[in-house]
This record gives structure tokens, sequence and C-alpha cells, in this order.
């Protein structure tokens, strides 16, 4: 009964800028759930920089929900 | 009378997530309340990866919600 | 004197929901108030996924507006 | 010395969303000086959908903005 | 050892909003250093309606921190 | 062991906004992986007022993240 999303806390930011990658990509994966398909995909949309942008800016609306889950890591040293 | 959002509260970030994703859908499905039409959109969507990572924006902003309405599930063991 | 928004405070999430739809409506209202310009473009953009996905971006925004309004309704019961 | 936006409380809610419809139309002011530009654009704009919706997604987030300021207007009677 | 971003505190909403427009613009900057090159985008995207309500969208994300940062400017009279 | 992001706190505003531009492009570089890829990309949306203002909107994103992880630099002198 694992989980792919068992906490939104992270040791450090770098973790959680990587869970926020892996929380854009989930909803991705939940709409196209072929995973043939998406590999199709996938070398149109790394060499086009408008979809680079746009997914650049989930991740950064994913980052703010696990910036704020984790206080922002101030406590962090 | 049931309700397809009795509450935004959620047992863990999975189950979290899977609501964003639903609140993104009933949307479109306000807004194009043809379950036909929403079925000639569908293969057409799910092989454009602008639409994809698109859907991957509607979530991340849903979760953004759904997340601080659960405290971010921070007392989940 | 009455208003279409008196008030972001809602029963139930539910509700919350169909006044973010509203909420994201009405702006299309104010910057085209000609009902018969917007008639000729509803069938159009409700055959188009990209148009559909956005206005579900839309009402995602003013969830996130009238969800906290009202506290995330976690004292509904 | 007056000014367009002496400050972000409103009485109502639909008066804060009237602030938000004006908070998005004075950036593209602030960008494109030129009123008769703007006249050009309008008919444009205004018969297109994607575009309205856009416009709507802004007037989204400021009204966010507002209505965080106002407290939600959660006193309004 | 002037900096372009002292702070984000101001006077007034109506300096915060030029503050986030400000905010807006240094970011193309910062990905396009060429003076030459933004003036020659200018007429372009001036008169491109698409453009100028992206740009109005930014300025609003932008607005909604420096508006958080100032208290929503509740004291000011 | 270093990080490329050690931690979401900055002296100063300037740098929190340096932070966001980071913020945006290491997206883009773990979806993109390929130096190369990039670079050919460049020039393009360099010249692109559209992507120019996406890749604002992404920076306007983390930066309210990082504002709001250091208190919106209120004690800065």
């Amino acid at each position: 009964m694992s989980s792919w999303l068992p906490t939104l806390t992270t040791a450090t930011p770098e973790e959680g800028y990587d869970l926020a990658v892996k929380l854009a990509r989930v909803a991705i994966k939940l709409t196209q759930p072929d995973a043939e398909a998406r590999d199709r995909m996938r070398p149109e949309y790394a060499e086009d920089a408008d979809a680079l942008i746009a997914v650049s800016q989930v991740v950064a609306t994913h980052f703010a929900t696990v910036a704020a889950a984790n206080g922002y890591w101030r406590d962090t040293p």
C-alpha cells in the first residue's frame, strides 16, 4: 500500500523542488495514462521553448505549495 | 442529496491530489455539459503536450487549495 | 439594490465551486457586454479543449479565493 | 493629487470585483499608453473567446488580492 | 551599491502597483539583456492584445506579492 | 554535497528576485537536460515577446514564494 505522495514534507528546499517536479508530471500521467503516447510527445515538447516554460510554470505553482507545507524550510541549517 | 464535493478534507496527500484532478475536470463538464462532445475532444488533447501541461497547471492550482484546506497533512504519520 | 455578489460565504464546498464558476463568467460579460456576441462564440470554444482548460484555470483561481473566504468549510459536517 | 488606486478596501464584494477589473485594465494602459491603439484592438479581442478568458484570468488573480485585503468581506451583513 | 529593488514596501497602493509593473519588466530584461532586441519587439507586442493581457497577468501576480508585503496598505489613511 | 538550493532565505529583495529567476530556469533544465538543445532554443525565444512574458510569469510565481519565505524582507533597513 505504498503511495507516490505519502507526505509534502521534505528535508531540504532542493528535495521540495524535486517533489514539485514530480507533482507536475503526475497530472500528465493521469490525463494521458498511455506511456507510449507520452514518449511520442516528449522529443517534441522538449525542443519547444514554450512547452518548457509552461512546464516550469506548473512546477512553480507546486513549489509554492510544497514550500508553504514545509514552513519554507526556515529551520534548515 | 449527495454532493460531488462534500468536503475538501482528505485523509492523505495522494487523495488530495486526486481531488484536485476532479476539481479541474468538473469546470470542463460545467462549461461543456455534452459528454459526447467531451469524448470527441479527448483523443485530440490527450496527444497534445501543450494541453496536457495546461491541465497539469489547473491541477496544481487546485492542489494548492486542497493542501491548504488540509493543513498540508502535516499530522499525517 | 440586489447585488450579483453579496457575499463570498457559501454553505458548502459545492456551492463555493458554483460561485467560482460565476466569478469566472462575470469578467467575460464585463469585457464583452453584448450577449449575442458571447452566444456566437460559445459553440466555438465549447468544442475547443484549450479554451475549456483555460476556463477551468480561471475557475481554479477563483475557487482558491472562495475556499479561503470560507475557511475551507472545515466546520461543515 | 488624486490617485487611481487610493485603497484596496471596498464596501462590498461586488465593488471589490469591479476594482479587480480596473486593476487588470491599468497594466494594459501602462504597457500601451496610446488610447487609439487600444481602441483598434478592442473589437478584435472582444470577439475572441481565448482573449476574454485570459482577461478573466487576470481579474481572478487581482480579485484574490482584493478579497484578501478586505478580509473576504466576512463582516458584511 | 544602489539596488533596483531595495524594498517591497511602498507608501501607497498605487506605488505598489508601479513596483509590480517594474518587477514584471525586470525578468524580461534579465532574459533578453539586449536593449535593442527588446526595442525591436516592443511595437509588435504593444499592438497585440494577447501579449498585453499576458503582461497584465504577470503584473497581477507581482501585485499580489507587493500587496501582501505591505499588509494591503490597510493603515493608509 | 553542495546543493543548488540550500535555502530560500536571501539577504535582500533583489537577491530574492535573482533566486526566483534561478528557480524558473532549473525546471527547464530538468525537463530538457541537454545543454546544446537549450542553447539552440535560446536565440529563438529571446526574440519572442510571448516567450519572454511567459518566463516573467514563472519568475513572478517563484518570487511570491521566495518573498513569503523571507517575510517580505520587512526588517531590511
